[in-house]
């Protein structure tokens, strides 16, 4: 059990420079006991609202650092707290506000929320176990309009998909990682001087003057997670969901015209979805 | 790897009498090869395209006799027909139509759409594997404006949240059961017979001339299972989550008003959660 | 400029009875001056935060005996608390739970959530005018999967669609009628005793045994404003909207089968739309 | 009645690189018949598929040049082709795609989707009246942290709000403008060239290194409408409105902690709405 969407905007002032980080967290507890199920007797049950509270004085006390240090810090506390907790995992995510920029000056104090995929974490901790890190980014949505394709795959009479080597790619990524067990990171300072979010985008689209050929959302997927195995040695295992939306090449000769990949539907539903975990083991042996 | 929110109407004639099914499918295989990912070979990968034209031509040949039976058929065809699959998960959701009925006579081919909880199923089968069957009912709005409290809970210098013993219990309910390895149900059947709907809304709310006490979720939660699993023989497992939303009695002193639990504002941000799984063997060890 | 969205719930218990009415209330005003824009001076500005208090304390007071008496009491009390307002407009929609029932026993303080259809009502009065007053019903989903059908209609080269005498028809409803200038109307009791709804139903959907031909979604709209109309005295004005979805016969003769309207594919973007406005006096006229 | 959210991609190749241009059009149409209401006589009703249809061919024949100018197209065509259209509105909106860049070069053909503020028009035309063009920015959501406050308004017994000089202001932008009757303007040179979307974030944030006081949501939509109309003469009149968030300071005393506006809760309902047209002529009185 716990709290879902704690939201809130932490406010740090530099002078009169002001920074702000707006987050939504999510926290859950697993007790030692069931009495509170069986038997009603909620004497060891820490009230979803004293989670919210602890949450905001953390917030207070401590700002947010990063992300995945708030995350920690929350399950420490639950954990050197209350020793009926077996179990803790704490979900954050950021509003994406950016500073204002005007004629590239940046501005003291206005932002604008810019949605370009949204970036969290998560830790969890089980007594007596390690304190696991997750990051990510979501809702990042990307296209290619060509240097794609899908061919040879397998066909039985349930098969009317033709074979394409040049369609459109455009999806929605799903991109979490592992940085195992808690160590003293500047998670931040991995983010950014590793540039997580930059190799993503390189893996998706490839060199900016000819990008590069995929033959399936399959390989695109394993291409994002073997270059940030790569470029990011804290990452011990990466998850990547690519749920593609379809373009459909419009017939137009019943209109008396032909459409030479120049007017596309997207084919919102069904979609297509494609997910695979790849860890370190895994990408050595292959 | 698969293909999300097939969506479809199945239209179903007994001579003027026309009967609908509409559903949401998602369908997710996992292969035995890795080449597709590491190397871009699709020979084995079935297009997410083939998956759909599967899924509609099972429904156009067999019909959708129950949500699970369909899900089964969607399984069974997939492992039988492709020895790639080492997995086959199918996910189905109802479209909540239901009969219009004109001063009580119920209409030959007109339907109004009901959302008062969904139905859903999932069937999951691995190779070599017995195919598990779950079904369940979400969006399940709920209240109850008295006959609720939370009292005797863990208190710290964080604890603001004050002991009540009458408070509105209002939330969504998402309900999953298993019915184990498939056996030859007619699931409606068991639905039906069983009147599991109504047990959950039983449970929920108490009799209906003087309802029941919930001393916290939790305990709502497993009054919920227990009077599944005590009513309903087939189901082994059950779980419950329960999503609430906190009605705060609002303080009206300084507009010079007495507020006697008149006046409610729903808090949907940030909201407490609680989920419990409980199967057979803890039922009779409890 | 107003405040949206105040959402409360009014508890109103009749001995052990409890009688629910959870609404959303939008009130805009429109004032006498222009000097909060053009100088910063507020000094007639009410806050939204108290037009906000405002509502609750009338919901408070007077209970909310129906939508539309509500949403009359909040202009009321603008108008004449406030001298500098000029126009008022208070709209309020109801969350649409119902009693719970046990073995067709009702429960005494449970309710569940049941959207087939939204009601509302708006309230809107200019200083020195009449306060006018509507009432409406939405996102009423319908379906009928016969007698609709849509042909004789104009063709040139760019006309695609085939004609059709049998395809399904289906659609989401808004309907919202004037009671033209406010009366001392019981307005919980126009609805209840003239079947809005069931009026509305009936229109759609025709006689239970066979339906009711329709040629287009313009004649069934009509269909619907001419029956409310004729059967609602107190209904001066009535417009509908009918945002229809498609549902596509699939064509599965690539797939070897015929598709006699078995499997249809519902086509949620793009959808059509027909808005008509019916009076009495145009009402007579045709 | 009409035809709403066709959604397409305009694939444009300017040899290797590749531009897109996807958008979602709604286009609405009156008729001088009523016969297909009231008689189910289709013969002048132009069916919404072929509406779809024709949005879509002009696409592909002309190209979205911008998105003013293919409003303007779909309206011409309706008119010039239909006689019996009487009225016709087209509204056009953007898929806020943008060009990737890798280290500041810019992707030949790879995109991402950045939503901060979305693009709209609209078109609308009576037979043998002029047809006049709006342009907007809808979905802008911004944020500053200080130099707002609210102070002097009207009091009575119901209002509980403090004055405040330095709270924050936070929300949702839309903006509209006509730009009157259609002349022969190549839209989006009117847009970067008086760089409107930076016009409108200079008004809601002022200068960089110190910002400028807004005593309320008013005078910042006033202030927002005096800056586009005196820097972008080809605006006519302009519509605001600014859906606000406030955000509370969360009271942390009976933690034993002082908040000096660390901790911020976003109020998302209700939320205050401020609502403004300019025109210039109104703008010259002032």
């Amino acid at each position: 059990y716990g709290k879902n969407t704690i939201k809130f905007l932490r406010l740090h002032k530099e002078g009169k420079k002001h920074c702000v980080k707006e987050v939504e967290v999510c926290t859950h507890l697993r007790l030692t006991s069931a009495q509170e199920y069986l038997e009603g007797n909620n004497s060891l049950v820490i009230p979803t609202d004293t989670i919210k509270n602890i949450v905001l004085v953390l917030a207070k006390k401590n700002g947010i650092p990063s992300l995945e240090q708030f995350a920690i810090d929350i399950c420490n506390h639950f954990m050197t707290t209350f020793c009926q907790v077996v179990y803790v995992k704490t979900y954050v995510q950021e509003v994406p506000w950016q500073r204002l920029h005007e004629n590239g000056v940046p501005h003291i104090h206005s932002f604008i929320c810019v949605p370009d995929g949204i970036r969290f974490c998560e830790a969890e901790q089980c007594r007596n176990g390690p304190l696991i890190v997750f990051a990510g980014i979501k809702d990042l949505k990307l296209m290619k309009t060509t240097q794609s394709g899908f061919e040879g795959f397998y066909k039985n009479e349930h098969t009317t998909l033709p074979e394409r080597h040049d369609r459109i790619l455009c999806g929605e990524l799903f991109c979490k990682w592992s940085y195992g067990e808690c160590k003293d990171f500047d998670f931040d300072c991995v983010w950014y001087m590793n540039k997580i979010r930059e190799c993503i985008l390189e893996a998706f689209s490839g060199p900016p003057d000819c990008g590069q050929y995929s033959p399936s959302y399959q390989k695109t997927v394993n291409g994002i997670q073997m270059l940030v195995l790569s470029k990011v040695p804290q990452v011990q295992v990466i998850e990547v969901v690519l749920n593609n939306t379809f373009y459909n090449v419009l017939d137009m000769k019943n209109l008396g015209l032909t459409n030479d990949k120049e007017v596309l539907i997207p084919v919102e539903a069904p979609y297509g979805s494609c997910a695979c975990t790849l860890g370190r083991k895994k990408f050595f042996e292959a």
